[in-house]
């Protein structure tokens, strides 16, 4: 192995990608090779030139491994390691109860509207309803704002929720950092968060994508490797607690889960998405209504953002506009969710927040087997829309590995045309699938080959991805598997952003 | 125009029919020609021949208008009237309002259960609730049997709905007539039906077909053909009063819908699908709950068909299993509707219902202009089960003009392999587009050019059409253009079962 770098064509980029080799994948200037193991690795950069010279390392460990001479991009050769993926047990620590009566458990906030002056903060009662106000303010030891919020609860089959409370504190001031407590009457517990900066064009932030999480010994890991990263906040691209993997969907997984996690999404906020696993759709249980534990456990700030229900809306989040959309909810045209996103698109100022970023499920392009084609539907219904708002970034989770496509589309087909390939297309997202948090289910190591042209990096390890938004032109977006610890990139690419670099090709 | 009797070989059939000609069309053994005017005319039958001769017509008037050569089906030259699709005003007389102090109107039936053992009575009362009791029996004169049902009533902006009462009538015999009566306490209306034979693989019955059916002029044509042509229940592929194309969605106009068609489905039941006029969200008038005004409106037999929803369901009728599907509903993978169509398809027993038909709102093969493509989505969905479950016949509404597809399948698709061209496929469905009834939106007379290969037969003309199952193997299906008078078939087409005749090509 060695760090030599070479000037080289883009075709010849292309070309050195190859089947269960290590090599390929572009570099941009300032990238250093840290590790045999990383795909590419970065060192952080100092200010960005905005006319960049296309350099590249090539590695010269490339490993021919069969016939796969046609692939367009690379499929690693990384091996996850054999073991199954487990969930940890229920006395797990990460799963304890806090102490106290009547303690509040399961904290976790998610931003409270379209610009970042609120914050919904949600937690569980154990034993008795108790308070659900919300004390918060700048000083630790004064919190001397209050805000007044509710509870609900649910049943499930057999099961029993205890009192959730939902309460949103309102009119914060940006990049600033708040202590709030709750559990007033009986066991209060303090927590703190730093609201994301004023949305701006060039206001750098960094986002963790997680996805697919579950609560096995592996997802204690990504959890761990995405804390070390330091991202602000999450961008969750749906499956939570795979409670519905047990008997009778058993519940008492949802509330495990929320604290296993709260280590984190007690202190900054996480956007969700809804995922298959949070259907909890049972007829045989006599539980028909979808999304019912969810959607009682985990709001949105829909309403904020012109949506009529909870499971498709957007937020802004310093220089970028964040669209969630909902895989298992209806989405053909004239639907709900179909006439907001018209609107929406519509509704994004790519001069105030030029990053957009679309969140959901079921990946539109992935080359695994598992689940391979699910998401055509959602494809074929608002692609194009995607193209042509310039979209920067598609996140989805659903498939149980990793991949990152080039920016390619498929919106020319018109049933008679025959036109129905995936063509590389400077106006088009990337589509990334991240959903290999490390769940129950085990990892999806069954891609299709040869590897299709829109894919440029696959691999089947569990991991988590940060999208670090420098300024309006670049983000640098990195993949990290779990098995090489949480500071070596498996995948690193420098996005560029669609609005105000729209021809750059920065993906090829 | 001639009645010579030609026995050609199939290709020349598909040759002869021209775009804009008056050719083409394939008949069957015993059917005749009628009408200059009429594509396709038959007269009645006598028992079936189960091993047919091909032999067709080919009319010496074949009329080249430009050069459409490339042309795979018939696109008919028949022109609509050029008059405006104008609604019928409010004081018309099939808007009138019954006499008698709260007298029920609006009354309507819909099959109650699985097995046509069950009926659904709804009716409207404005004054005040009244009874939801329905007397009824085959004794005109006793009307022995009571049943209870209740009422409803809904708010949408500043409208009130009347007092709206569902009841079901239980425990019914096959194919037996019953009197019925409502309104009692005040005004006592009395109707009948019929219930359906009891299902079985060679029992006979008469589906009208409508769809998009409005309240104007031409939807009062359509509905008094249909009449004239006598079915024996209704299959209604969606959008009922085409309310939310006046201000406000003005449900005074779902009122007159149901008063106008009540002389025909106080009679006989029809079987509903929700369209997209049937959605009412209107969230710039705080209305978002999808189907409001339709589901507090007409009920549906889901719970007995294992569904979870209204929208999604099944009724089995003579020999015939019907299927309804949501075009604006959830349908991703591991959805409800998803999930249940599933498992209702391996539910059909073709054994003893030969006769599968699929009912849909947005159609999948659809060569129009107006909403082309719509249904792609849902076509990706779930065509490849229907193709596997040998599905005999998918009807559709929403565009407003009438088509006819070839068996078709577009289901070798698989992103990579470039095969996504409808092709001929005898495991196929016949696709047909009924949405012509007649509504204020007016005809959809803008056909994409050349016609493609998937599609038979179109026609810009109003009408609606007829599925005269005969046995296992054999069904007569027509349209009937409205300008033609009832008793003409536009297009006519001896249908062969799919599971009993599966590979007899009987649409080529």
């Amino acid at each position: 192995m060695c760090d030599c770098v070479y000037i080289y064509p883009r075709q010849w980029a292309v070309a050195s990608s190859v089947e269960g080799g290590e090599g390929g994948g572009q570099r941009k200037q300032g990238q250093r090779k840290q590790s045999s193991r990383a795909k590419v690795s970065v060192s952080m950069m100092g200010p960005l030139p905005l006319r960049r010279r296309r350099v590249g390392v090539l590695f010269l460990a490339l490993v021919l491994l069969g016939g796969g001479g046609a692939d367009a991009g690379t499929t690693s050769s990384y091996r996850r390691k054999l073991e199954a993926t487990v969930e940890m047990p229920l006395d797990a620590d990460v799963f304890r109860v806090p102490p106290g009566y009547n303690a509040p458990q399961q904290v976790h906030i998610t931003l409270g509207d379209q610009e970042g002056t609120a914050m919904i903060v949600s937690w569980v009662t154990a034993n008795e309803p108790g308070s659900s106000t919300v004390a918060y303010g700048e000083d630790l030891a004064r919190m001397e704002r209050r805000a007044d919020g509710a509870h609900t609860r649910y049943d499930y089959f057999n099961y029993t929720s205890g009192f959730i409370h939902h309460c949103t504190l309102r009119n914060l001031k940006h990049a600033t950092k708040y202590y709030y407590a709750m559990g007033f009457g009986h066991t209060v517990r303090t927590f703190w968060f730093t609201t994301p900066p004023k949305p701006g064009p060039d206001v750098p932030f960094k986002f963790g994508l997680i996805g697919d999480l579950g609560q096995t010994f592996d997802s204690n890991i990504t959890l761990s490797h995405y804390e070390s990263n330091g991202g602000d906040a999450v961008l969750y691209v749906g499956d939570l607690s795979y409670a519905d993997n047990h008997p009778l969907h058993d519940n008492n997984r949802w509330d495990t889960w929320a604290r296993f996690v709260e280590r984190s999404v007690a202190y900054q906020p996480w956007v969700w998405t809804a995922g298959n696993h949070e259907l909890d759709f049972a007829p045989e249980l006599g539980e028909t209504t979808p999304f019912k534990p969810f959607a009682h456990r985990y709001p949105t700030p829909y309403r904020a953002a012109g949506s009529t229900e909870p499971f498709w809306y957007s937020v802004k989040v310093a220089s970028a506009h964040v669209v969630v959309l909902a895989s298992y909810s209806a989405y053909g045209k004239y639907t709900p969710q179909w006439a907001w996103l018209q609107a929406e698109l519509a509704r994004v100022d790519r001069k105030t927040t030029p990053w957009l970023v679309v969140l959901t499920h079921s990946p539109w392009y992935n080359s695994n087997n598992y689940h391979y084609m699910e998401g055509e539907t959602m494809r074929v219904q608002f692609e194009r829309w995607l193209v042509d708002a310039k979209v920067d970034l598609v996140l989805a989770g659903h498939v149980h590995s990793y991949e990152r496509s080039h920016r390619v589309s498929n919106v020319a087909y018109d049933i008679v045309n025959g036109k129905s390939t995936p063509v590389r297309n400077a106006d088009a997202p990337v589509y990334v699938t991240i959903g290999d948090g490390g769940n129950i289910e085990g990892i999806a190591d069954n891609f299709t080959r040869p590897q299709p042209g829109y894919s440029a990096f696959r691999e089947a390890s569990f991991g988590h991805a940060t999208l670090d938004i420098k300024n309006r032109t670049h983000a640098y977006y990195s993949w990290h598997r779990n098995h090489d610890g949480a500071k070596v990139v498996a995948d690193g690419v420098w996005f560029t952003n669609r609005y105000w670099m729209p021809t750059d090709d920065d993906t090829n």
